[in-house]
């Protein structure tokens, strides 16, 4: 019998559980800058807070979602996205309340859940890298969580970075927008696309993104959204882009922009990445603020905003721009062994004293031959070699090879006892 | 309507999770000496597996699985534990190749699910860190990886620790070792309790660690493996406690420990924490050697070794004995601010460009009274405060408050944004 991963599933092997881990150290640094903490919710919830906080007219929640009943019949979910688990988090632990200081600032990372066909990254198991700030609804909140995912991607080495923005304003806005979209789509609805002629009472907004060429071309001539802004959200609107301008980071404003989820509001945004070894641009960020979800979702009002990176996609772009090519093994010392049981003994007992001092020692358990052993150390990308055989330990000495510079030094087995680091500083560095 | 998390599950909110990052961290320190490189396997895999990996006598498989079917009706479960996935990735991906060298050390880190009642340190989502390393049988290989875990707890400042190991032989051993103890326990069989007697032909070993008191008296009587090693066994199980001796490790030996799953063989373990607040003895680490397990999931004969740790029991251990107490709040600065729309602007600019120093800072969204602002800095910890006022800012300076010492020095503006790291240095340090 032949076991396979389910389909739509990786496994990350160490060859690339480390790019996986670096990118995720980054974040992390970032974030802690930027006073974001982390939270951690679980893997499944109930069903009905995807649902709820997806909009009936996503189609995560009709198609895309892992549910079952557990054995308690209860009908959960793996979750599809982040926000709408940490959303509940927050509510459940009232962390609303006063005592908490605002805003609430948290990330996340980890693995999502989406039954949807595989293709290159898009994975049914992929993992998201978010951010969500909660209870503070000025455009400095914005422009900092902006600002904070530009500068991880910088801070991973990518350059020719591209901020997309728009603004969905307020209610008031959205309802005039809506009802002018309306008015302009209605004599095209016969040409537009199956999928935008549904949404076209339901959702209109969601029109604007469709991606069907012909949808597009009618879409192109559509009122925009940013000429029916309430006096309040044109203000806020401005402010954001002045607090842009200030913060010296280039963006495009798209007023067709929606973003796939129908809890946004103000603004929303898009980072692309367009370093010219790609052949167009690729989104690896995206989100905005989302002021209405934590009261969908039970609580009490409350502004919100975040953003959600794909990590398979990010990943796979680093990694076509070899911006991940160095990252090293990191194994210091291999000890190349050979001889009798004694010989055997005080191999074991010196890795273990090196690892000790927090060296990353390897060795060979089953005394191959020199060569094979030699060939194991180069592999693993060893600093240097400490070759112990019989003659060594009946003279009490042990042999260091540095294996970037091909240096050989004799030493005295009980200097490595006692003075490794000074040796370790002086031979290899 | 108000969303819980699923029975069984928490939500690991930033006053926590800070402490669940620094066991990770120390984790992958201790790990990284011993080159094992991380491995992550998919949340969900083929049902078979781990009915499979886990026996047909586990109680994981019969009752507690979270399985479903998917939207392709594919049986799929929720991994209960991490060594089966480990293990269907070795041999899926090939890795036992001779281009790979052995033995392959991995280790994983995530959550696992069981479907059981909830209670204090045992979750239905819970979080398992574990090691695995393939393709070796040499003693000094089990010796090393025990030796790993203690110094990993070690690392986490536990101090009385106890190591508790036993040998189930080779499979001689096994056969003849079960067939004495079916004719040692067969007279006593009504005596015994039902899930016992259940046991008493289909795997009489588990009857040995029941937790049934009378099925404890009979069996402390029992006739003991090592009693029935085979030569190789013995002389295997000599070497290892030698190693351990050797090793400088504590450690007693129970003849009678056999470990929950089917599939372990010779060295097995389990690490208990005797630290004296606590009542009685908690197993923190169990592990051991399963040079079957391999060929049971369908790939070539290989040996293997590993150990799991339960995240959420050795978290609950070390805030007992106060050992995460110190994981201070990292907040550098937080810029209290108070005036015009210039003193807001300013204050963005200058906290975003330390940010880019890479300080962890903070500041107040809203000009808050200047006593509020102070209060949130104190809450955050933050080792200093920077204030800016209008009077300050109409005088190009701002005024820095150590925190810690409560001294305050006048600031030019201009040398913040060109010398911060050393005035920094200088009045916080």
């Amino acid at each position: 019998m032949k076991f396979q991963k389910p389909k739509g599933t990786a496994d990350i092997l160490p060859v690339n559980s480390a790019k996986w881990n670096y990118v995720e150290k980054c974040a992390r640094k970032i974030f802690n800058r930027y006073c974001f903490k982390e939270i951690r919710t679980p893997i499944f919830e109930n069903f009905d807070i995807f649902a709820r906080s997806a909009g009936d007219t996503s189609d995560v929640v009709t198609k895309e979602m892992y549910d079952f009943y557990d054995k308690g019949d209860r009908h959960i979910a793996l979750r599809p996205e982040g926000t709408a688990g940490v959303v509940r988090a927050y509510i459940e632990n009232k962390l609303y309340a006063p005592e908490e200081d605002k805003p609430y600032k948290v990330f996340y990372m980890g693995p999502m859940f989406r039954y949807e066909r595989p293709q290159a990254g898009r994975m049914r198991e992929f993992h998201q890298i978010g951010v969500e700030a909660f209870g503070e609804d000025s455009p400095e909140l914005d422009v900092e969580v902006m600002m904070m995912a530009v500068n991880l991607f910088k801070s991973l080495g990518l350059n020719d970075l591209h901020l997309v923005i728009n603004t969905l304003g307020d209610k008031t806005t959205r309802d005039n927008y809506r009802q002018a979209l309306i008015d302009y789509l209605e004599p095209h609805k016969t040409e537009l696309s199956d999928d935008s002629q549904e949404r076209l009472y339901k959702n209109p907004l969601r029109v604007l993104d469709s991606k069907d060429l012909q949808d597009q071309k009618i879409v192109s001539e559509a009122p925009s959204i940013l000429d029916f802004l309430t006096d309040d959200a044109k203000a806020r609107w401005e402010r954001v882009l002045q607090l842009l301008d200030l913060s010296q980071i280039n963006y495009s404003v798209d007023a067709n922009m929606v973003r796939g989820l129908d809890y946004y509001n103000h603004t929303i945004f898009e980072i692309e990445s367009h370093d010219e070894s790609l052949s167009n641009g690729a989104t690896i960020c995206g989100g905005g603020r989302y002021d209405g979800l934590v009261a969908e979702l039970g609580g009490p009002e409350t502004s919100g905003f975040g953003f959600g990176i794909g990590e398979e996609r990010l990943l796979l772009l680093l990694d076509k721009l070899h911006l991940l090519d160095d990252l090293a093994n990191n194994l210091d010392i291999y000890v190349v062994n050979l001889g009798n049981d004694q010989v055997k003994s005080e191999t074991f007992k010196l890795v273990n004293y090196l690892r000790n001092l927090n060296y990353a020692v390897d060795f060979d358990y089953r005394q191959r031959k020199m060569k094979a052993q030699f060939k194991s150390a180069e592999q693993k990308q060893a600093k240097c070699v400490l070759i112990l055989g019989e003659k060594e330990l009946n003279r009490h000495q042990i042999k260091l090879k540095n294996l970037i510079d091909q240096t050989e030094t004799m030493l005295n087995l009980l200097d490595v006892y006692t003075k490794f680091k000074d040796i370790f500083n002086k031979y290899v560095g």
